[in-house]
């Protein structure tokens, strides 16, 4: 059977989006690995398959490359928001993943704001594997010290630096990603507060490593410049993949607004969905 | 204006196909590379656009990620074979790219064979930087030594050892890539003689370090065993990617034979062939 998708990105963080809602599709881990060769099947950081929902506007199911089931990606949950909405004929929509419910707003312009949750700041939260302050945590490595931990649904340590370019992130990432602070392994930030209302930041991703944007990321970026006293409470974070726009709600959300961008749609070769796709 | 493509590749050796036959497309450089981005764009080691030609059944442009123009590639001229048979309603086929006339044939099972033109040996052909016999090689680095040289319209050296898996190949590969024996540079090939008319190969592309599957690479080991008298005249090498079969015709032509697959199609989004489109 051939399946129609389409690829999009944000930022660089790039999706083959499947819209399940009118024929329902199933994947094997072996399909999803099968696809996601970028040579040859599509490729994608997640794929991404919509569902029916009774309670939402869409579920979203998110694979990972390898076929396993990821609980959130909000560059994924933008791309999802403005193909729905278009299809639905409003503005505000609300997006279910297996780990909850997300709000999302589709502006006029085309960018997208995403409802991120609370950022979650106790030391239980991150997780660290003692009590600290979050605000100035003990983990460091060559010159990178003193970072400030946050939890977006996934652990975050910000470092502040002089300079995020400088910093040597492909050898100090994976140190403190595996630190012994953090039992879950941690995302890796270093960033450059540039102005208030501007931060520059790059990430070294957990079980990724250097990517060009990680929404998640650039939250606790956000948080963490706003906890510090170093930035107001919207600001723009600049990843190497481009811009996002960060604002901490007064209750704790924190909402995420950036772009989003079809690169092509496509049918799969059915040999793409066969069971007995080759390892 | 909307563009469609297919997306095949023949022994994970990926392309993008563009079918310009009735609606000519003239690409830019910056263009292509925008295409070429596997994140923000399609993702190819080729792309490939068709053209209709007044003296062969058609023209194939071949162009790299970075957007320059390449003369060849037998990978992409089976894909392009297999697609333009169908359409013509023949099997044997003529194929133009800037370097020449190519044939190809589609047999009823799928694979299709390629004439890769003569291998040239003379020391000037390959070209080496001073006259040397090419059955014996004198550039060497670890344990690799006593190469074959063979020109099939780019440089190969093929050096064949008791265990081509245990090469330590992204150490000597570039050593040797910039011999100063070569002085276009050469592709490097590891090859271990599993019967005379099997061959396990490993390649290390010149400008793009270990890949899966090189075509030219396989002729080339294939060649270079049987100018050593360790192979038939017909044999199959065992790439990464997958298995070829070359036979070396008594008047010095090369014949590659093997699969093509189709990925997907797919229609580019107009903003990928916009003049505009950012670095």
């Amino acid at each position: 059977m051939a399946r129609r998708f389409l690829k999009m990105h944000g930022l660089g963080n790039d999706f083959v989006v499947i819209d399940a809602r009118h024929d329902p599709l199933s994947l094997t881990a072996a399909q999803a690995r099968a696809i996601g060769d970028r040579r040859t099947g599509v490729g994608f950081d997640q794929l991404i398959v919509l569902e029916r929902d009774a309670g939402a506007d869409v579920f979203m199911r998110i694979l990972n490359p390898d076929g396993s089931e990821s609980g959130a990606c909000g560059n994924a949950t933008r791309c999802v928001a403005s193909l729905v909405a278009g299809g639905l004929g409003k503005d505000d929509l609300t997006i279910r993943t297996i780990s909850g419910l997300l709000g999302a707003t589709v502006h006029a312009n085309g960018l997208v704001t995403v409802d991120m949750g609370p950022a979650r700041l106790g030391w239980q939260d991150i997780p660290l594997s003692r009590e600290e302050d979050t605000l100035h945590l003990s983990a460091a490595a060559g010159p990178l010290a003193d970072a400030v931990g946050v939890n977006m649904g996934n652990p975050h340590a910000v470092f502040f630096v002089p300079d995020a370019e400088a910093v040597d992130l492909p050898t100090h990432g994976p140190v403190l990603e595996h630190h012994p602070l953090f039992p879950q392994r941690c995302n890796i930030e270093v960033a450059t507060v540039l102005s208030p209302t501007l931060v520059r930041m790059r990430v070294w991703e957990r079980g990724a490593g250097i990517t060009r944007a990680c929404g998640s990321g650039a939250c606790a970026v956000g948080v963490a410049a706003i906890r510090r006293g170093l930035a107001e409470r919207a600001l723009t974070v600049r990843l190497d993949g481009g811009d996002l726009h960060i604002a901490w709600r007064e209750d704790g959300h924190v909402l995420m607004t950036g772009p989003v961008a079809t690169s092509f749609e496509g049918v799969l070769h059915p040999s793409l969905l066969d069971e007995r796709v080759p390892a």
